[in-house]
């Protein structure tokens, strides 16, 4: 039997657990040249609410409501009509909230040498590889540097906060609640942190910041962003990287002041990126990821939720973020 | 004698000619190492009305009321306490709205070699200088690229539209009007023009851009920002020059809606630039500024302006968007 979970309508609004149904069906057939998968691991993240949106926010790239929920996942194969897979061997792909998939060949990826295969899901994964190639791609982070990152308890986040202190930056983490602050400090590394739920963030940035920031790794948009234009550094960067201020509305929220002309007088630059325009670095980050592993430089921080049918739940969680670092499902 | 535009107030809104107050002086005796400058030309743009700015909007870059009102003048020499200086040259300095001017000598530079005085106010001054840079070096376009520019009949503007010829894009002008329009196509070698005041701005790019917009020249900010996100290609590059739609007011606008989740579906670039941070390639604009001019590829669209007393009005005209090209006032 197979069990899958299917997104039934764009949500309105916050998102909650009734627009997902449980469907059982057969375990696929895999036709020629397919390979079927038994997935054990999947990932549960901010962009699964984003790609649930259609219209005028996303257009052609929203997500198609009546299949199984789109997400990158791990498992391992049971039989194979191609060639280059064998029954055992550990496979990481696109596919999505369900027990078993068949796939053409060419869509999966053999994965092996990882000390477990959460990694495939967490570092070597989705939001590890935009944590790497946002942060040292796109960002640029240089020794002695200020870092500010947003949503820093969050998947991307609390890799991009660990990437930024091995890069030698001054790393200041911005999260809700005097837990995830201590949590960050304590576990993560952050060297300060930012409690946005305390209010005033101006002068939270002033006392944290006091000459300015260099390079700000964004998740959320919102106000966050807007009172961050005013600690950039002349010359800053500004990496734009989510936007979850936005995913629980369908109508496009106003930008931030100071777009343009903060920008102007401060000769700013702020690039947005999609993690999947920088694959050809992926296989750097396995690397780097293994090795700074290897060394204890980095810590993965997985917030494994047991069994398929949490899925939806696990969601509602890492939008209201009640997790800390990157949430994942075992099936 | 000597007359000095002194800018007494920061407006409120819509700039009016009688925050401006015309005082006569003696003419400035030179001190030890200054040179006394009778000025002959001086710079009219909508930079001017954004100085005007203090407290949230510009902080202490805003200009000083109650002094002489700051602007690019080019003049010549009268008397000089430093040997770098003979009376009769000609020079170029960040100087006022004044007929006279005691400077110290490192604040002025000496010019010679273009065929016109006026070039060093035009095409050899802040606003050539702001298209070579902004459009060159922070745009980068590269031949068969669609350029969008706004306030493309205006001083900046009307260069980058042949800047970016030049460079061997398709460029396409927004402009308020008709006449302007044809002016664009025809004068200056726009391949396509928007007008904005016809409304419609969406639809307008979609016709004129049907393959999106490579490289985005904004000289506005507001409406006209917003929809040309919509318009950019996957990968885009927008270069922030000016913010005309914000300098006549003191209260910081909302962003445009897209930032920064549009900026991060498209991978795009957004670059705000001071062209003072640019300066050391000013010398580079000046060297092909002059062949550019003496092979015709350029054309010098100045819009002189008899008489220091009509300063004031020249800034109001050029904010209400009345003149074409470059705007100056001849003392």
């Amino acid at each position: 039997m197979n069990r899958q979970w299917i997104y039934t309508a764009a949500p309105e609004g916050k998102l909650t657990t009734d627009i997902f149904e449980l469907r059982k069906t057969g375990v696929p057939e895999p036709g020629p040249g397919e390979v079927l998968v038994h997935n054990r691991y999947f990932n549960v993240m901010p962009g699964n609410r984003a790609y649930m949106h259609s219209g005028p926010l996303l257009g052609e790239l929203g997500s198609q409501a009546g299949t199984p929920m789109t997400s990158l996942a791990v498992g391992e194969v049971v039989s194979s009509n191609d060639p280059a897979f064998a029954p055992g061997d550990v496979v990481q792909a696109m596919s999505a909230w369900q027990d078993y998939v068949a796939m053409p060949a060419q869509s999966l990826a053999k994965r092996d040498g990882a000390p477990s295969v959460e990694h495939y899901i967490g570092l070597m994964g989705q939001s590890g590889y935009t944590a790497y190639v946002g942060l040292l791609h796109v960002g640029q982070p240089r020794a002695g540097e200020t870092l500010l990152v947003t949503a820093a308890a969050g998947g991307v986040g609390s890799a991009v906060v660990q990437l930024g202190k091995i890069a030698g930056c001054r790393v200041v983490g911005v999260a809700g609640g005097p837990e995830k602050c201590a949590w960050l400090e304590q576990e993560v590394g952050a060297d300060a942190t930012i409690d946005y739920k305390a209010g005033n963030l101006s002068e939270q940035l002033r006392q944290t910041c006091p000459e300015g920031v260099d390079l700000f790794f964004d998740n959320t948009g919102g106000p966050v962003l807007e009172a961050a234009l005013d600690a950039m550094k002349h010359g800053g960067r500004i990496v734009l990287c989510g936007n979850t201020a936005q995913y629980d509305s369908d109508k496009p929220m106003s930008g931030p002041k100071g777009v343009p002309l903060t920008l102007i007088l401060k000769d700013l630059t702020m690039k947005g990126f999609a993690c999947m325009t920088y694959a050809e670095h992926f296989s750097e980050a396995d690397r780097d990821y293994s090795s700074w592993l290897e060394e204890g430089r980095i810590k993965p921080f997985y917030h494994v939720i047991e069994g398929l049918e949490q899925a939806p739940n696990a969601l509602v969680g890492v939008l209201g973020g009640v997790n800390l670092g990157m949430t994942m499902v075992r099936v």
